[in-house]
């Protein structure tokens, strides 16, 4: 098993731990810690499902908080903690190998103040499932389902906490119902395009815990490539981490 | 009372009648009436609350099928009749001065192929209420609700029926709720933006009757101006009526 170590950003901010033959951190996971919003007063973050931690690395840009990244692969589980060491943020990163349902037992329940998640995105069964086994967990709800997901995001979260994710939006009619189940109320979305003339592939959502119904807000469109096949300037700079 | 004769669509295939003192038909109308499926068996369609009749008239550039078109305000209800009478298209436009709650009793239960609304955005007691009355009941849910457009539709709709409707993003929860509530199935949604670095501020959503949960769409975004606030390209081809 080949580890490299690659930039997680454009920038040389931050080193992350990879295995090529591994299911490797995306762009995904960067929108995500860059849409989520962190309060001021935020002082403990739970990733569910961290892979190899590029979640809680971007975030140390973002927050003194602590972050707590809860991944179940053992594998993966170590290379998080490759990465966190080589950018010196053992401090303020804890990795746990770790099933994510009832973590909120060992982590504290409505103790979290923001809850994240790139949760796998296919139902076991759909299409596109991978002959390797730690891929398919990474992809597939094999180990956790968005119920269980959001259910665990929940009890983490304490009331006015923010969970948020980024998810297929094929299935955003079931995560939208999925948190109210939960009591965790949508109020930003942000819809991601490849290109400008091309249907969402990836969506990002962002719920209150116990928050009021209503007012949501439907940001302007994310796309990630121009028509030359580059990436839009706006991706750029969250890949880059510069301010708008 | 001032009534005009306007083109409807930027090249002279329609024509609307307006009082420029009463509530005028706006583009969502026209975004909407482009976006609706209208499958080619369609036979039967209804527009719940039709104005002066924009979304009938449009729709009659793309479909042989009968339309009706519903309208409690009286004088909404003459302007709509003479919009039809002056493009000739009596015998395919029925415009009804009714409520459209009840409606499917006249109608029939389960007839109807597609069903569209361009219904009022607001609560009722929301800020933004009108002095005019008239202008209040096409903008304010005081005649008719979320719910009582969507439950006259879901009665209208044989099975695997289309309703298509604009709205506004704040109230996209209570919308796919809604829709479910009374058994249509999201399937296709499209965000407009006024800009293309600007939040939502309206949505194209069409749920099947008796649709099967899943597969949700969400099309490319729809931007209305580009940044030297004339209407983009895509707006222009649907204002015009030109294939893509």
């Amino acid at each position: 098993m080949t580890q490299i170590i690659n930039e997680l950003l454009g920038r040389p901010l931050l080193k992350i731990v990879q295995d090529p033959e591994c299911f490797n951190f995306s762009i995904d996971s960067i929108l995500l810690a860059n849409f989520v919003s962190i309060p001021s007063k935020t002082k403990m973050i739970v990733d569910l499902g961290t892979g190899n931690a590029p979640i809680p690395l971007y975030l140390t840009l973002r927050t003194k908080a602590k972050i707590f990244g809860i991944e179940i692969q053992e594998y993966s589980f170590q290379l998080a903690q490759k990465s966190v060491k080589i950018n010196n943020k053992e401090e303020q990163i804890t990795v746990l190998n770790r099933d994510l349902k009832g973590i909120s037992n060992e982590l504290g329940i409505h103790k979290a103040d923001v809850v994240i998640s790139n949760p796998p995105f296919y139902k076991v069964g759909s299409f596109n499932q991978n002959p390797d086994e730690r891929k398919n967990i990474a992809r597939h709800e094999i180990m956790a389902t968005l119920d269980d997901i959001v259910k665990e995001a929940s009890l983490l979260l304490n009331s006015n906490g923010i969970f948020a994710m980024v998810h297929r939006p094929d299935r955003l009619v079931e995560i939208i119902e999925t948190l109210r189940k939960y009591k965790l109320e949508p109020k930003r979305i942000q819809f991601v395009h490849p290109k400008k003339d091309k249907a969402c592939n990836h969506l990002l959502i962002e719920a209150v815990r116990d928050g009021k119904p209503g007012s949501l807000k439907v940001l302007e469109p994310l796309v990630v490539y121009n028509d030359d096949n580059k990436w839009t300037n706006k991706i750029l700079k969250i890949y880059n981490y510069e301010e708008d």
